[in-house]
């Protein structure tokens, strides 16, 4: 198969993959949603701590974050673009986040994340993902209310 | 030349184009610190907006961030991780800043960085660029104190 065609089935299969993690989040299906990691992938979460080592700890984060929701947490994709080469792929997104929260407030954000993939063992897997609010300098709070 | 040592040549000059980055920042050399961007890169910014779009854009930040330190900036990279392919690269690491803003104040801070890049006629650029620090969820303060 030619370079290119094998760039473009490698693009629309991490796409597919990361749409696909969007609606297990919407689903609340956690093992869906953590298929593709590495074992040993590298996350910089939008909250702290500065960073989170392994697939158990996004686990973990995961389960937090999904229970901390009353009832069914919205989650789409916005600007996605993806690129891939044989091995090694990354995309990025806008990912609006919107429900309400066990504790009353109701939650409509948007943030940025950034995702890299390698192939192993036949299989796109996630080995680094980087979510994150930027911040305002004046205030030192979370811009949580930035709309695209 | 076989695949591998295609991608470790590939590694190598990633790993050698982003700490030269880091170099040009405590040099404050803007045109070697601003070389080697896509010219439609999208920048995921430490602080507002939610996004920048264009090498224009992140020059004219960082035009402002670095008049805004008296005397020279401290830069230096931890726990750089590279991957590349023939036309595609990823790296992340965490990036410790310092130094005096010359409103006074003392920065000392650690970010994380993830830098997306493509071979674009024959020179790797970057095509995305993300950079933050996490929040506290209890305050809503972006997390500025955190060590690695």
């Amino acid at each position: 198969m030619a370079t290119e065609n094998r760039s473009a089935t490698a693009e629309t299969q991490i796409h597919d993959l990361v749409n696909g993690w969007a609606e297990a989040v919407r689903a609340g299906d956690i093992d869906a949603r953590l298929a593709n990691y590495a074992p040993d992938v590298l996350a910089f979460d939008v909250v702290n701590p500065l960073q989170r080592l392994g697939a158990n700890a996004i686990r973990e984060r995961l389960e937090t974050w999904l229970a901390s929701f009353q009832g069914p947490v919205g989650y789409e994709l916005r600007d996605l673009r993806v690129a891939a080469a044989d091995d090694i792929a990354f995309c990025h997104s806008l990912n609006h986040i919107s429900g309400t929260l066990k504790a009353g407030d109701d939650i409509d954000m948007w943030v940025r994340t950034t995702v890299c993939f390698r192939m192993i063992g036949g299989r796109w897997l996630a080995t680094h993902e980087h979510t994150s609010s930027p911040f305002d300098i004046e205030t030192g709070k979370a811009s949580v209310d930035l709309k695209p």
